[in-house]
This record gives structure tokens, C-alpha cells and sequence, in this order.
């Protein structure tokens, strides 16, 4: 990559940061209705700022709520195409008291931007911009095809979204994506988390005598709806923490060495986990490492349970319901419908009699994962440590973020998450702020990038 | 027994209901203070009623709360004697508005007498003191030496009864006990229950991480304390019912044959009984029916068990804690204290790795039983059936009352429970009332009574 898209940016530094002020000033907070013509505005902001980079076919398309802005630039006959993703909606600022100046006034401190939206996520849309432009004005074109994609209903759950991208995967069509709306593990150790698991949960609702029950007269004769809830749910598991539901593990894919490597390379000890949870051990499926079971095992964890009597003391009843809400994190290749329906088999082979059983299910969404080896990951790696001069951790994350899904699932193409966030940013929180250390090597690090990815894809 | 007391118990009849609404006027509410009064007035007027038939030794005992009465007459030389217990304190009467008439304002209407005490319990002491004085009238003796014990705080848990037996035990030492404070099983069926179980009772506390974490992040690595609480709780019964604590069954004493029959011969079938529960089917120890269950066979039900999120839909918790109440009820020869050591040890023993597990304490009663064929329960039951004309059935109780524990443990010798009380009369309710047809008959079979039980002990 030619050194002047660099220089080029330090140039320009106090002119990007006066420009974000101006995208971080528009209140475009999506869940409330109100605010409502904020959120446009940033969204023609957005759609503003692509066209005067350049980029082509700029639409800012209508949905139920909050528009989609789509931008393109597709000259780069022969060399990849990348779907760059982000938001410009942002969350409430509640309590405004709580922020030491005001959420929409953005004020640099200490090297750190502080307004709502700084870190997640105007501040990365933007960077993806600036990088462009960078190119653009000191080679005349970009190594790369791109298309923009930001929406404006990422605070309130995305539920356009999926639709949005299913009937427009033509327009959307492209050889990867890159998400940039997380974080780094800690200052000056870039991260790639090529992974997160999925989800399915469901409720079970255990049914006995018709009303509640004196447990004196009546217990012991009669099956007691918390016994059979109990009887079900210690089903669910073995003493070593596997699970013993028939089929769970069966399209699970096995941990490469070279993931385990990785992991391992990362230096986390049980010991700090111990002491970070205020645990007695760490205990889960056998053979597994804490890292490899919050990323790679999936799980199945009771998240509530309540039946009869909840406070001071004692009441001799034996209650007529009991409940129990259990959620499962999914990993490639299960496929949360298949492992819903595993489920539900299980607890009704596993009800004992004298009661009857229901379930009823929640949200559910699919695991994903980039191969780790994927060149787009390995150049985004690279990438990386160009800026940083210090190598890359490849991570994966317990949790789910219900967008990475839909792309994966809906587009089929590989998703890189490439975050420049840090866990202590306050997102949405006050006093939100954005390390101006990675403003500044992240639009290098992404610069680099579109450069190693014409090489590599 | 002579004639003349049935016919003496007719020609008052008018006399002994009016005295008997005099008693009732009382509001002696021992749980409201501002009926304090009206309690130490009730116990005068029992006093005096014991005083007028005959009795000596009348004392009325103060203790820390409310009075006990106490009256005896010991002439009958070598004759056995009785300690009579009943209670002349009440229920509240809210709400009073759902009352058809006032509640200290006895009424009478298609022959049930309506206050509140009517049946609990100042109808049924007022019966064995106008039975006694029918035979004193009559004969000019009694056939048995009696002592009563009246107390004003059975409706507050009878704080200061147990204190009371244990400093007096010279005083109280009798034969038998007998207490009129129970109910029959429905009209014209004479019921003696002989037994009750005991209770003893513990709340479980797992504790894991030190706050509630993101199950996304953390489930699979940390011992889920709801998981652990289940494992506990599942390994308290084997899947036919039966407890699995080690040693819990060591002291139970065995169904006679004769019992059985008894029960047999109530003629309840297990179908009434999923009918009235509304449950697909009765479950229990394998072996027993359901009134063996219920009657002679120990328990252990949860009463109660929470943790987690427990609103609508989901929350991907894992939660810091988990709790559980559970609560046994005992039979002879069981001792509270050494099942509650047991259901400890088991606990402890079955604690899953990376939790913390404590147990609490709550209150706890012994069983109690008066040998089905010890001849003061057979002359009870022969009694009723001089008057009521069917055959006596003999029953137990799945439930505790303390009290009777308390006599059992403490006097060490047979309790009776002659109830004339009928299930739908409302007691601790609006609209209180009692059957006129067993106080009539009730009249008549404690008569019966003294003279079948000279004969017997």
C-alpha cells in the first residue's frame, strides 16, 4: 500500500474528527418516536458522506421503521467484492445527568471522544468512509469492489433487516462482509472473534392437580409438579456437564488444533476466571478448556426456574404449576429448529406421570463461524498487526449477535468481524466514548486490509 | 349408662344453647390486641363454668400472652382419669361483611348454630362441660376423674402451651388425653382420627458466582447453581416414589392389618380422589394407596424453588443463586431431629462441584399416634356408635397440629381426638357455624364415653 494514504490521514485528522462531531450531533436515537426525523437525518448524513466520496448508486431505502442506506463503488474489475455493514442509529442517553458533557456535544478528553454513538457505531461507519476516501484521493481508485450497507434500527433489534437483505441479495451479492460493531479484548491487542454461537430456548410449563395443595394432606400421594420439573431438567445433563439430550452433539463441528493453539496463545488462565466470577472452580463439559466451552461447546443452561412458595419462611403447599426457561447457544453446525425439536422429544420421553407438560418457545437464531483459516480472516490478521506490531488474537464469542447471523445465514458468504471498540467504551451507557488511538490505527488497519484482501481472495 | 342423662340432656337443651350463646358473645380474638380484654373474659366465664358444675381447683393460669383454665375433679378413686384440652379464643372475623349474621351474635338457622367459635372451639368445649354436668346432675358423680385444660391462644400457635405442660406435668398427669378440637368426616359418620404426622422442614441455598452473568458468555463454564439445585433436589426420590435419603424409612413403623382393613373399609376410592385434584393420575410410594400415602408413610415435598429470570419471554441469565423449601412429614417412630440430621448429610453428600450449598432451619413437630386398638380408642368409637348408629371409622391425618404433638411428647400418654366438628363449617371464615345435630349427639357420646372408658382402662 502506497505510504500517502497514510500520511494522507494524519493530514486530514482534525478535519475527520470535526465531521464526526457532526454525525455524532444528529439525536438519531431509533427506539424513540421522536426522534424519528433525527434518524433520518443521519441517515442522509450517511448517504451524504458516501456520495461525496465517491461511491455510486447511493439509495436511502425505506422500511417499516428506519431507512437502509446502500452505496456502491464496483470498478475494480476482477478483485473482490466486500459488504461493508454498520449502523448510525444510536441508543438512548438516560440518565442524562450521569454524562459529563452533553451526549450530542461530542468533546474530546484525554484522547478519547465522549458522545453517544462515538464507539458504537457512527464513529466505525465512519472510519469505513474516511478509509475509502484516504484511497481514493491518493491512488484515484480502490484495490477493491465495495458496497455500504448502514442501517438505522441496530438499537431496537434490526427487525427490517433480515428481510431487507433477503430481497436484496442481488444488490447485496458480494465475496465477504465486514461488520464493524465490536471490540477489541484490550488496548493495543487487536482482536478477530471469527465466531459466535447461536441460540434456541424454550419454557417448559409443568401442570398438576388443579389448584395448589396442602402438602400435608396431600403430598406424597399426589406427583408435586416442582418434583417433576426437578426429575426433567436433571435429565438435561450429565455429572461430567455433557449433555445428554439423544442427537445434541451430533452436527457439531470438531476444534481444529490450530484453534486450540490459538486460544491457548492467548494466555487466559481457569485461574483468572476463578477469580473474576467469584467461583469455588470452573466446571462444564469434561475434556474442554472455560475458553473452549463459552465458545465452542454448545450449552444448555437453565435461565429461570419458580414453582410454589417464594418467601420468608415456610408454607406447606405442594403448588399446582412449576416452570422452568432454558436457552441453548448453538455452534456450526447445529441448526437451533433440529435442536428444538431434540429437545422438546427429550422432555416428553423424561415426564413423569402425574403431570402434564407443555413447552413454548422463544427467539431463536443460528450459530456462525468464518473458518478460521479463511483468507479473509488471515488478512484481516495481518492487516492488524501492520498497525499495531503486535500479532493478532483470534477469538471466538459465547454470546449471539442476531445480525451476523442473518448475514450468514441469509447471504452465505463469510462475515468478518473487524471491531475497534474496547469493552470500557460505555456503550450504551453514558459518557459512550471512542479511543482516538484506534481511530487512528483502526483506519490504517482497514486501509491495509482492502490491500492484503486483493492479494489473498 | 343411666337414661335419665340423655333425658336431662333434652329437657336443657334451650338453657344449655342460650348459656352457650353467652359464651360465644365473647370476642375473644387472641390475636388482636385490643381484644385482650375480651380474651381474659373468656377464660373467667370458662372458669365459672367449670366452677358451677362442680369442679375444683379452678385456677386461671396467667401466662406471657392469654390464660389457661384449669378445673378438675379427682373422687372417683381408682377410676382412670382424663385431661380434657380445648381452647376458648377465636378467629378474627374479617371480612365481616360477608357475614350473614354478626359473628358475636350467635343465631341459629336450619338448626347450625352461626358465630364465630361456634364449632372452634367454644361449642365443643361448652359440650364436655354441660356433659359432665349432666351426669353430675343425674348421678351426683362422674365415672371418671376429669381435669381441664382450656387455653386462649390455640389461634396464635399456642406460644405458651408447651411451657405450660412441661412446668405442670403433676398437675396434667392422666390417664389419656382427649381433645375436642377436630372434625368429623362428614355428617352422620363418627370419625376418630388416631393419628398425625409430624414435620420437619429446610430451606436449600446453592450459591455460585458471586453476581448473576451473561449465560451466553459464561453458560457451560460455571457450575449454574439452578443446575446444581436440581441434581440435589432429583436425588431426594427414586422414580417410584420412594424417598431415597439414606436412613429416612430406618424408624417407621409398620401398617397393622387391622389399619388397613379400616381404611379399606372407608370405601374411598382413588378415582375421588384424581377427580377432586384434577390430576390425570394419583402418584406416590410404590406399595401404598393413596391414604397410606397421605396417613402412614412419611414425606418430602419442595414446597417451593426459584432462581433465575422468571418474567415473560427470556432473559439469557445465569443466575447467582438458587433456593429451595422442602418440608417432610413424619410418622412414628420417626424423630424430627435425626431426619432433618439426615436430609443435611444427604444434601452435603450430593453437593455438585462449584457451588456452595447452606441449609436453614424451620420449625418442626413429632409425629404422634394412639395405637388404633388401645382400648380408650375403641371405647371412643363405641361410644359414637351407641349414638349415631353406623360404625365408627378410624382415620389418620396427613397434616400436623401442634398441640397434639406437644401433649404426646411432653404427658407421654394416649391422646384421643373426638372431634364433633363438621369440614364445611367454616372455621377461620365468614359464616362459622356448627351442625345442632352433633351437638346433640356430641352431648350424648361424650356421656357415653366416660362410662364405656371406666370399663375399659
Amino acid at each position: 500500500m502506497d505510504q500517502a494514504v497514510i500520511t494522507y490521514l494524519s493530514k486530514n485528522r482534525e478535519k475527520h474528527l470535526a465531521e464526526l462531531k457532526e454525525f455524532l450531533a444528529i439525536p438519531s436515537i431509533s427506539s424513540l418516536p421522536e426522534h424519528k426525523e433525527d434518524v433520518q437525518k443521519a441517515a442522509n448524513w450517511a448517504a451524504n458522506a458516501l456520495q461525496e466520496i465517491g461511491l455510486e448508486n447511493i439509495n436511502v431505502y425505506p422500511t417499516e421503521k428506519h431507512p437502509v442506506v446502500y452505496g456502491d463503488w464496483l470498478k475494480a474489475a476482477g478483485k473482490p467484492t466486500v459488504l461493508i455493514y454498520g449502523h448510525y442509529d444510536v441508543q438512548p442517553v438516560d440518565p442524562v445527568h450521569l454524562w459529563d458533557s452533553p451526549p450530542f456535544e461530542a468533546e474530546i478528553r484525554e484522547n478519547k471522544l465522549f458522545a453517544r454513538g462515538a464507539s458504537d457505531d457512527k464513529g466505525q461507519v465512519f472510519m469505513h468512509i474516511k478509509a475509502l476516501q484516504a484511497i481514493f484521493e491518493t491512488t484515484g481508485t480502490l484495490p477493491i469492489n465495495v458496497k455500504f450497507l448502514i442501517e438505522g434500527e441496530e438499537e431496537i433489534g434490526s427487525p427490517s433487516l433480515p428481510r431487507f437483505i433477503s430481497e436484496n441479495k442481488e444488490l447485496l451479492s458480494s465475496d465477504i462482509i465486514v461488520i464493524s460493531d465490536t471490540s477489541m479484548m484490550e488496548p493495543g491487542k487487536p482482536t478477530i472473534c471469527y465466531g459466535l454461537r447461536g441460540l434456541c430456548g424454550l419454557q417448559i410449563d409443568v401442570k398438576g392437580p388443579k389448584s395448589d395443595l396442602h402438602s400435608g394432606l396431600y403430598g406424597g400421594a399426589v406427583q408435586n409438579p416442582i418434583h417433576a420439573l426437578v426429575e426433567i431438567v436433571n435429565t438435561f445433563h450429565n455429572d461430567k456437564g455433557r449433555i445428554t439430550v439423544e442427537g445434541f452433539y451430533d452436527s457439531v463441528a470438531d476444534l481444529t488444533d490450530a484453534e486450540k493453539a490459538a486460544y491457548h496463545a492467548l494466555g487466559i488462565t481457569e485461574q483468572s476466571f476463578i477469580k473474576q466470577l467469584g467461583v469455588p472452580e470452573m466446571f462444564g463439559e469434561e475434556g474442554f478448556t472455560t475458553l473452549e466451552r463459552t465458545w465452542v461447546r454448545p450449552t444448555l443452561e437453565v435461565n429461570g426456574i419458580y414453582g410454589g412458595f417464594q418467601g420468608e419462611g415456610i408454607k406447606t403447599v405442594l403448588p399446582s404449576e412449576a416452570h422452568a426457561k432454558i436457552t441453548c447457544r448453538l455452534v456450526p453446525d447445529q441448526d437451533p429448529d433440529v435442536i428444538v425439536n431434540l429437545l422438546q422429544k427429550h422432555i416428553q420421553a423424561h415426564t413423569p406421570p402425574g403431570v402434564t407438560v407443555t413447552t413454548s418457545l422463544f427467539d431463536k437464531g443460528a450459530p456462525f463461524v468464518t473458518p478460521f483459516d479463511h483468507p479473509a480472516i488471515q488478512a484481516a490478521g495481518r492487516a492488524y498487526e501492520k498497525v499495531y506490531k503486535v500479532p493478532t488474537s483470534y477469538t471466538r464469542g459465547g454470546g449471539s449477535i442476531p445480525i451476523v447471523a442473518a448475514f450468514d445465514q441469509i447471504l452465505e458468504k463469510p462475515v468478518v468481524l473487524m471491531g475497534f471498540g474496547l469493552p470500557d467504551e460505555n456503550f450504551h451507557a453514558p459518557n459512550e466514548h471512542f479511543h482516538l488511538e484506534n481511530f487512528d490505527k483502526g483506519l490504517e488497519t482497514i486501509c491495509y486490509y482492502w490491500y492484503e484482501l486483493e492479494r489473498s481472495l
